[in-house]
């Protein structure tokens, strides 16, 4: 028989940071190849088209039957609940515009790196997610006096850091029964694709993507505090050995469409020289973005950018951003910009590290050379 | 003014090879990030799903109004042709189900690598694509006796080691002519994803995905060889800075569904003590597949697979096969799966070295820990 330790030191390492030299690894590189960013050019579009959508999957890509589905509401409720596809379906349905980005987004920037999937700047969309508030099915359930938390279990099934598990995370009980949180069944007008979730998944607007359980099988209402793995360990602000912070909410942050054009390999931009319109998209799962400064001169000098004044999409959507930029001398810059939201917070411009790279919201930087006409 | 050598040296190097201790860059991350492979269990599925389909994209995903759009078709013809979106759907329409692979997949796994695009092994996909045989649209435009290639250019524009250019491809005019290649405007039922190509694009069945242009906007028939950067330069089979030969169609290959279920970090798979149905799929563009072998012992031994008799998806789309596996043995091994085309061309076990990493075809191997029940 092979015991969890042995599979542990065969497969299944503890966490750690990349040594001061160390370069990024097969492992990292197996991640990158099969998760996959959102081209900053498709931040033109309000909603993310399918495929180009932001995706991180912990384990596989499980296959789950749509007819076979069945949702389990367990646990500290009146009554236990198996929900199928047409009952859910049958019930008072909304739609949200919501921006998702990964908690791990940035991560292969900080140095040392935290050795996970290495994301740089693009783990982010937007989708039009519909389906049935969680707090219908939990009202219809009747959640009982003393319940804490809400666990959301899906189907894939894999092994982390030695710990065998279906994916899980936990929701404070306020926050799952707030009105805003779904059980998802279309994505952009359409049953959800494999890969994000389907037949059900959920979907808790302002939140890191780690909250957002795909596959969904069982929401289990608990009267302790949800120990899970994702939650007790991984999703975590840590410097170093401590049980550390949770990580919660999408933390400000805008991003720009790169302009000009890219040279393949280093991905540098040709500009020319004259007048161009900076745009992009910023949000922040605290509220809404009260500025975004852009800086053309590598961070010497900023000024605001315009704000979109409608918010079509509503609260959980990213916003429109536009900055007019003449572009005068000849010769390598970078452009950054940053967000700022109502609660007063900042994207920083130096790097917030920490040891699981989490909510890594550092500016983003673009490096252009502007020549001449 | 930049002259062409200062653009180049700031951001548009000349092609190279790793070090021998080189890992991998930032810019090579970069990529990784943006495009993306399919995950190797979405091979379940005879047709890959929208979003789980490989992508690569040299330059930026364009946007091309498809109202606006137009078809150029010019050079050595009787009549040059401006086809909108509304002519293109009048004229009689084909679908064809058609296996894609990027000509780098494998490169990532090449000793030294070739610094590009650091595919592992997933940049497959198998889609139905409908549109108009190119040959419909080529004999009403009236080729001309002395045409000898036909030059396709996609609406994205970039720099690629040094020279800027709209990204374009030659194929040959008995290629271009024979009936198979389509100028698709539909991928799975539905008008094109920006991402593969919206309105329009090429779809060149059995070649690497480098003669796949996306976002087409001309067809030039030439009455010489087409001699664009993508031919003559960057899609060769080279060992140093000779011209070498071109690259064209897809060398055999099968890759295996990972069983089991895997670690999230190494991506090793663990599968229990007892039978397994190992599946996966099989294609090559030069013709019919032949065998399946399969090992369970790391290349050691190999035995046949078994190929599905049927192929409804018809020639140009990957193959289904299934091998027993009686896992006995607790501990490491590796599986690996190879493929044989009707050509007698081989999967081969050792790697087979380009400069560029051009059409590596060297077999898939599965690192599994099997454990006791």
């Amino acid at each position: 028989m092979t015991s969890p330790n042995s599979v542990q030191r065969f497969v299944s390492a503890p966490a750690r940071v990349a040594a001061p030299d160390e370069a990024l690894s097969l492992d990292e590189l197996q991640l990158a190849a099969r998760n996959h960013g959102m081209p900053l050019e498709a931040l033109r579009y309000d909603v993310t088209p399918a495929g180009l959508h932001y995706l991180l999957v912990h384990y596989d890509i499980p296959f789950v039957d749509a007819a076979g589905w069945r949702l389990a509401v367990t646990g500290h409720v009146a009554r236990e609940l198996t929900i199928d596809l047409a009952a859910l379906r049958s019930m008072p349905r909304t739609t949200r515009r919501v921006t998702f980005e990964c908690a791990g987004n940035g991560r292969a920037r900080l140095s040392p790196r935290p050795i996970s999937q290495p994301w740089l700047t693009e783990a982010v969309g937007t989708a039009e997610w519909a389906g049935v508030p969680l707090a219908t099915v939990l009202g219809e359930a009747g959640v009982l006096p003393g319940a804490v938390d809400v666990a959301f279990t899906g189907a894939d099934h894999g092994i982390e850091r030695g710990v065998e598990q279906d994916y899980a995370r936990g929701l404070g009980l306020s926050d799952a029964m707030d009105g805003e949180v779904l059980l998802a069944d279309e994505m952009n007008g359409a049953p959800l694709p494999p890969q994000h979730g389907a037949p059900v998944r959920l979907v808790a607007p302002g939140w890191y993507g780690m909250a957002q359980v795909k596959w969904l099988q069982r929401v289990n209402v608990l009267d302790r505090p949800f120990d899970g793995f994702q939650n007790a360990t991984a999703y975590r602000f840590k410097q170093g050995d401590e049980a550390g912070e949770p990580v919660t909410r999408i933390l400000p942050r805008a991003l720009m469409v790169p302009p000009g054009f890219p040279d393949f390999m280093s991905r540098v931009r040709i500009v020319d020289t004259g007048r161009h319109l900076l745009t992009g998209r910023t949000w922040s799962g605290w509220g809404p973005i009260t500025g975004v400064e852009v800086s053309t001169d590598g961070g010497a000098t900023w000024g605001d950018a315009a704000l979109d004044p409608a918010d079509p999409g509503g609260r959980w959507a990213w916003r429109k951003w536009s900055y007019e930029w003449a572009a005068v001398t000849e010769g390598p810059t970078e452009l950054l910009c940053r967000a700022t939201d109502q609660l007063g917070q900042v994207q920083p411009v130096e790097q917030p590290w920490n040891r699981q790279g989490m909510a890594n919201n550092m500016v983003q930087r673009i490096p252009v050379l502007v020549r001449g006409g």
